[in-house]
Order: C-alpha cells, then sequence, then structure tokens
C-alpha cells in the first residue's frame, strides 16, 4: 500500500485540529504548536515533524480490517496529539533543550508557556475523538474515547515511573516493565485497537490488534534503549551511548545491576563521563546487558508478530502492517 | 435545598475518580493528587478542599431541570478535575508557592512531577465524563464531553493570554473580556450548560443555563479584581491590595491605565512596593478604578440573575441557585 496519502492526510488533519487557535487574538499561541508539529519556525519540514507512525498505525489498522482509513482520520489525529502533547510535557520535565535536532517549545518560549502548549495538543485530542461522530456511531466515539483516555492515565503512571526512578539505585528489570509499558507501548496498543474498532472488528481481532500494538511498543523501546548504548552515531543521530552518559535506567542498564559485577560497581560510583563510555558499554555488553536485552528485543518482537497474524490483517494495508512492523523492528536507527 | 448531601457525594465521586491512581506502583503519586485535593496531607480538610462551586452548579442545575441530581455525579467530579488540573498548572506557570494556605503540589514534588500531578486530573476529567454512559445515552455524553472539551481550550486560551499580558504595557479594558471569559467564565458557563444538558433541558433551556454560568463568571471575577486592591485582609485571607503589589492586570488597574491619569503615571515607573500600596490604591480609586469595576460587576451580576430567571430553574435546587448566586456575588470573600 502506497502511506504517501495517508500521511498527506494525517498531516491535513492534524492541521485542521490545531487550526482551532488560529484566531485573532491566540495566533502567537497557535504558532507555539505549528512550530512544534514542525510545520512552521526554523528547521520546520518533513523531518521535523516525525514519522507519524503512530497516526499510520491508527489507518493502517483500520484499512487492515476493510474500512475506509479516511474515516478513522480524527482518531489518527487524536493519537499523534496526545503523543505531542505528552512529548512537549516531557521536554520540560527532562530539561531537554533539543528535539529532532530543533530547540524544545520550552526553550523558545519558557516552561510555563510550553505547559499551556502541552495542553492545548491535549485538548485537541481530545476534541479530535469527538469529530468522529460525524462517521461513527455514538458508541463507537466513546469506546474511542474511553481507550485513548485510559492509554493517557497508562501514560501519566510512565512518567510518574520513569521520574521517580531517577533518585532510585536498587531497581531491578521487574522495574522496567511497567515503565515502558506505560511510557511507549500503551499509546501504540491504543493505536492499533482505535484502528480495529473503527474498522468493525470483533471483540477477539480488536484484542489481537492492541496486543500486537503493546508488543510493538515493548520491542521498539527495548530496541531503542540497545541502540542508545551500542547503536551508529552516524545513523541515530544522537551522540552514541549518551543514555549511559544520562544515566538513563535502560534495560540493558537493568540486566548489568543485576549482575552485581564490575558495571554494576562502576554505576554505583557516579556519573558516567564520554570519554569512558566505550569502555563501560563493553564492560556492560561482556556482563550480559547486550544479549540479554537483544533477547529480549527479538522475545518481544515474535509476540508483536504473532499478534499481528492472529489479528489477520487483509489487503495492501495488511502487507503495509507487516512491512511497518519489519521495518520498526529490524531498524538500524 | 440542603447541599449537604450534595457536596459529601461530590467528594465521594472525586475520590472515586482520583482511586485510579490507587494501585501498587503509583501509591505516591496517588498521594500527590490527594494532597492537592486537599484529602491527606499536612492542612487537608475542608478548607483544603475548596468550596467545590463548579460541581454543585452541576448538580443543582440538573435538579432544577427536575433530573436526579445523582446521576450527573460524574460529570460534577469532571468539572472539578478540569478546575484542579488547570490550578495544579497554573501554580507551576506563576510560581506561585501557596495554594488555599498549603504548600503547592510543585513546591512539594518539584515542577516536573507536579506537571504530571495536573496532567493526571486532566486525563480522569475525560474518564469520568465517560462513566456518565451507565445512566445516560452516548449521544448525550457525548455532547458532555463535547462542551468540557471546548470549554478547555478557552482555558488555555485565556491562560496563553494571561501569561502574554505579563510582558504588555500596552493593555486595554477590551483585553480584559477575552482573558477572563476563558479563565474563569468558561468552565462555570460549561457546569450550568453540563447540568441542563444531563437534566433533559431544550436548547432554549440549556442556551439561559450557559449564559447563567458565563454571567455569573464574569462577575465573579470582577469581584475578585475589586477585592484584590480593597477588600479587607482578614475576610478575604489574603494580603489586601496584593494585586497591586504583584502587578495583575486585573480590571480596576486596566481601567486606571486608560485614564492616563497620575495611577497610570505611577503604574509605568515598575512594580508598587507594599508601603505603597494604600496610596496608589486610593488614587486608582479616585481616579474611577473602583467605582466603573465596581458598576461592570453590578451589570453581569444583573444578567446572571436574569439568565437564570430565563432558565427558570425548579423546585429546591432552583431556590439554591438563586441563593448561591446571591452568596457568590454579594460575599465579602
Amino acid at each position: 500500500m502506497d502511506i504517501k496519502p495517508l500521511l498527506s492526510h494525517i498531516e491535513l488533519e492534524l492541521q485542521k485540529q490545531v487550526s482551532r487557535l488560529d484566531q485573532p487574538r491566540t495566533k502567537p499561541f497557535h504558532e507555539m504548536l505549528t512550530y512544534h508539529m514542525g510545520w512552521t519556525g526554523e528547521g520546520a519540514g518533513p523531518e521535523a515533524t516525525g514519522k507519524r507512525i503512530r497516526p499510520l498505525l491508527v489507518l493502517l489498522c483500520s484499512s487492515a480490517c476493510r474500512a475506509n482509513w479516511e474515516l478513522a482520520l480524527p482518531a489518527a489525529a487524536a493519537v499523534e496529539l496526545v503523543h505531542n502533547f505528552s512529548l512537549v510535557h516531557d521536554d520540560i520535565q527532562d530539561n531537554s533543550p533539543k528535539r529532532r535536532r530543533r530547540d524544545t517549545t520550552w526553550v523558545k518560549w519558557g516552561a510555563p508557556m510550553a505547559i499551556n502548549v502541552g495542553d492545548a495538543l491535549f485538548v485537541m485530542s481530545n476534541q479530535a475523538v469527538i469529530d468522529l461522530k460525524q462517521n461513527h456511531p455514538a458508541e463507537v466515539v466513546m469506546k474511542t474515547a474511553a481507550i485513548l483516555h485510559n492509554t493517557c492515565l497508562d501514560l501519566t503512571r510512565g512518567q510518574f515511573l520513569d521520574m521517580s526512578y531517577e533518585e532510585r539505585t536498587d531497581l531491578k528489570v521487574e522495574d522496567y516493565w511497567p515503565m515502558i509499558a506505560g511510557k511507549t507501548a500503551a499509546l501504540l496498543s491504543a493505536c492499533c485497537q482505535i484502528g480495529a474498532v473503527l474498522g468493525g472488528a470483533d471483540e477477539e481481532k480488536e484484542e489481537a490488534y492492541r496486543a500486537f500494538g503493546h508488543y510493538l511498543g515493548l520491542a521498539f523501546q527495548v530496541q531503542d534503549d540497545i541502540l542508545g548504548i551500542w547503536g551508529d552515531e552516524k545513523v541515530t543521530g544522537k551522540s552514541v551511548a549518551s543514555d549511559l552518559v544520562e544515566g538513563k535506567n535502560s534495560l540493558p542498564v537493568l540486566i548489568g545491576l543485576g549482575k552485581k559485577g564490575k558495571f554494576a560497581a562502576r554505576w554505583a560510583k557516579g556519573s558516567i563521563k564520554a570519554e569512558e563510555v566505550e569502555e563501560v558499554a563493553r564492560l556492560l555488553a561482556s556482563e550480559g546487558g547486550y544479549g540479554e536485552a537483544k533477547e529480549a528485543s527479538i522475545q518481544m518482537t515474535d509476540m508483536a508478530i504473532n499478534s499481528l497474524r492472529e489479528a489477520d490483517p487483509q489487503g495492501e494495508a495488511g502487507e503495509s502492517l507487516f512491512d511497518l512492523t519489519n521495518k520498526l523492528l529490524n531498524r538500524d536507527q
């Protein structure tokens, strides 16, 4: 399936939703949102918008249930708006100066304005869902809304765990999964489930699509963690092993800590400097951090693929879902 | 009507909604929300919860349409959760250390956590609306959701205007109304409209209830602005004229600036110190700041009362609505 028309329709729908703030007194506010979305300001363009994977999943899952993907566009916009709301707030919370190589919203307009930008994106995701009523029965719209709201609570849970882990030194691998289930897997799972719901899938299929998104999210995050330590800087676009320098509680690190070996001893001593990174990464790999994380990634990928097979996605959209999954999970960036 | 049972049911419904985070891994997160809501931690109790005016309006308007107010409880919780989400984020944005004489959430747990607390309260307001489906048709639930979402966008608009006004020195009285329409009147108007919708009001009544809430909000805010400069410290609980010291763009100040007299000249010179406050307040009053604001307050109050008469609220709840309005608008705190 040619996904280009889907991507351009996603962009148009997003712009329509965000244009709610394009009014005389709130034009500068609207501009903050269009900047963050990657449409305006320095560095605007396809590199700044992100890949729009989440809305694409909504449309492909819906189409793979043999429904018209155009009718799912407001839901596609809704999940992307949720994603972007969480990015804007995350960047403030993590004190991150850059996102997709551009200044973050709080850097440009200050944290108070950026909090409000995130809030507005969140509100618009809710409004987008309501727009579904033009083409779907009220019960279906409400079910979609309920899925999205539950997912948003999962996001705040994941974010809470992530932030509270920063101060902890006793973290175990078991602490990792609930965090990424909230931070990454919940929204991807919602995308696939919502696509299925709007596509008219029965309960069993809906559950298979949901599970597909869930494992896709887990696999994706584990792989991201691996690339954050052993990725190729030229490909990932971020300084390799920056995750080690930042002290991120990623899966390989938690595996390494569990070994109580040399890596754990070094980690306990305090932050890792850029010049040590290669050595510490090697140490972590030698103690199983790489291999076991890779194993977890393969396991989650298998579960994602199996769930997708169970969902039995139809037609060209179905093929595209398998393609997208393979691309996402065998990616080297 | 005895409003005590309504208030206790509101509190129970709010606790039920917030308990979604009362789970093994997120207990400390749940505690942040229960602290902000006034139920736990230092200073917890009726003084810390606020007056719950917004949920009360939902229930009273619904009951005044001769509906069972208990069926509107999830909506009552929803509006109060929206209000509290905006308070938590406002306190970060305004750098406010205290709220209802207690440390604000960001002071206790830091801004990153507090952003997440606000987000969670917002999510829960959405979830509460969905809970209405147990007792209302899907169309009614969706209409309620749409009203609340539009209101939330108005809140972000009002917040944007408020923050962007901080840097401006050319503000006029015309700039005041759109800001408080968003910041204060939008949510009160939504409360009354939602109460009417859930009470089964026809479109004309619904509009009358909406207008009542809108003017109630405007009148309330103007009165708050007046009390912020000329209120009795012992009654308002905040240092009198603190609004002058804080440089707040309240209605009396904007009226004063429009006169381009001595007050405007003093205001342009920079922040007002505590020891000047009495004199500057007198100056502002002598140039019309008090009288004209009072006039606006009376005008908005009349419009609120007229709208309420038009809505023709029934029974004891109707009487309570008139009582509550009088209490709110003739209050000295």
